[in-house]
């Protein structure tokens, strides 16, 4: 690859010139841009990104740092962050920490402020701590679909109100006829999805239902199917399942399977996220939408308005930490849903 | 952050001689050479890894072109290169290029050689034209997944048996008494399918089957669902169907279950890859397992000696071009096909 020497001597000017012009800067003649420009053509000239980068004390790239990228919710956010992030000219990383703080230590230490010129962290298990830590050394961090806007983690975010919709899957079952339903969590108890299930709680509370019986799993069809099976098999006559996330809820549907039961004549169940399987299973997902196109976008400006700031470089207060809340979650009315009708097994 | 210059200004040294230590380079003493990793650890420094490519002359990424990410395919393979990249320390730039050309070309354009110093083409719906181009600016490309062994590219590439993972997939239907099949190909006629269905066709011919009704559809699992519709209306008494890929093998269940069939007793379906749906689906589905994990592994040491050799920047004859061919795909046999029985409809 030619270098910006190479167009300078080939034009009959400085390199400083040839930068200029290429960024528009300075004041250079029509005559001198021209042959610049002809030089560039000539010899392939493209201007060399890092070099740039580091010249102006910026690196081109946006991070993502995603906790699984084999789940297919990270793919749909990351393509949605990737649309945002090319409308500024920006490059997405996807760092994939495979729910490792290790290794999300390990991409936030060689790559922000070093590739990366702004990091965006969604549930990618990362300790807290880590992300401070990259933000003081002067790389703006910001946090996609945190799960609790009446509680901001102390961190730039976009968040998503998930409790409203878990009461929203447990409202529309409840509305249904639904009583006695089974709850997949697919994280810890005291772990990320534990909102949503706050928010379902709230609304079989607010309904006067009796306690339902609830299952942790991993986040992942798997796991959803496990927990299924053990739900169904604890409680026979559970006529629904709520889960707090899409791959849970197609599991439930696998076990419904399995053990020969009718979605949703004999199971109703339902999820929360919308990722595109969910509309394309059969029978097609009911579940709480999130806005993942909207968060990303969010998260994006957010992002660029950090780095076009200096945030957390000069000192400041924590009561200025930005928090943008997305709209609110929304229930999608699929099959998977309908009303309980008794059976005997 | 902290930059070389002040590390050396802590250590009293010079710049230069803070960069051989941290790259291990030169002859620096030992006492010398402590005082540097002092200074290191006590204002925090790390290497800029832009700054250090930029020194070397090299950049330290490797792009991945897929051409949808949202195909979940792509981040099983994705997070497989991600894994054999990780062993020589190079993180990975998944670039979407959304099966357009356009913008696969500028992503060419604005990060082979700047920052990525080799790029990895996954079916990524690129003009081999432009990785040419991008080829002889000196950053070296390897076409992954390259679906004809016998006939190589012109590039180097990692190719994969594709025709006798259709042959394997016509062959089991063909064992299991199935003899009016319906072909299902992801893509044109002149497409990157076209090898597989080529294939089965072989195997149908060999076994003097009739010849088979084949429809060509988007590689998603709507397309399948619709191709599979039209297949089924055109011929009721098609006992199985064949998909070039997975995502349209499910659609076609899909097809199945809306039209009141049971898979595999009225159809049975199998498909090529053996993505991680596949194994998740219900039934679980048939289908001729793609050696992802060894072909990531391939492609991403293949690129690392095309970059340590500098390939590409010296002259160099055609018959040189490299091609790994990976393992023979291998049938899995699963729940969605089985022996044809006859159904009236």
């Amino acid at each position: 690859m030619p270098t910006l020497t190479e167009v300078a001597r080939h034009a009959g000017v400085t390199p400083a010139t040839v930068s200029n012009v290429l960024r528009n800067r300075g004041r250079v003649g029509e005559t001198t841009r021209q042959r610049v420009l002809e030089a560039v053509d000539a010899l392939g000239y493209r201007p060399h990104l890092a070099a740039r980068a580091l010249a102006e004390g910026r690196a081109p790239t946006l991070a993502l740092m995603v906790s699984s990228i084999a789940n297919p919710f990270y793919p749909e956010f990351a393509l949605a962050v990737e649309r945002a992030a090319r409308t500024s000219g920006h490059f997405v990383i996807i760092c994939n920490t495979n729910e490792d703080p290790v290794t999300g230590r390990a991409y936030l230490d060689q790559i922000a402020g070093t590739l990366s010129e702004g990091v965006l962290v969604t549930n990618a298990n990362l300790e807290l701590a880590d992300l401070h830590m990259t933000e003081s050394r002067g790389t703006p961090v910001v946090l996609c679909m945190w799960e609790r806007p009446n509680e901001p983690p102390g961190l730039p975010c976009v968040a998503v109100d998930f409790r409203l919709a878990g009461e929203l899957a447990g409202e529309h079952l409840l509305e249904l006829g639904h009583r006695r339903i089974g709850a997949i969590v697919g994280s810890k108890a005291s772990g990320i999805h534990a909102a949503r299930y706050e928010g379902f709680v709230d609304a079989l509370r607010a309904a006067g239902a009796p306690k339902n019986r609830v299952k942790h799993a991993a986040d992942t069809i798997q796991g959803g199917y496990n927990a299924a099976r053990a739900l169904l098999e604890a409680d026979p006559k559970l006529t629904a399942i709520f889960a707090t996330n899409d791959l849970p809820a197609l599991g439930a549907m696998h076990a419904a399977a399995d053990l020969g039961l009718n979605v949703p004549a004999d199971l109703s169940v339902v999820g929360i996220t919308d990722i595109q399987l969910a509309r394309e299973s059969r029978p097609a997902l009911t579940t709480v939408a999130v806005p993942t196109v909207e968060v990303a976008g969010l998260a994006v400006s957010l992002l660029r308005e950090l780095i076009e700031s200096s945030y957390g470089q000069a000192g400041r207060s924590k009561a200025k930490v930005p928090m943008r809340v997305s709209s609110a979650p929304k229930l999608m009315v699929r099959a998977s849903t309908g009303t309980p009708r008794l059976r005997s097994r």
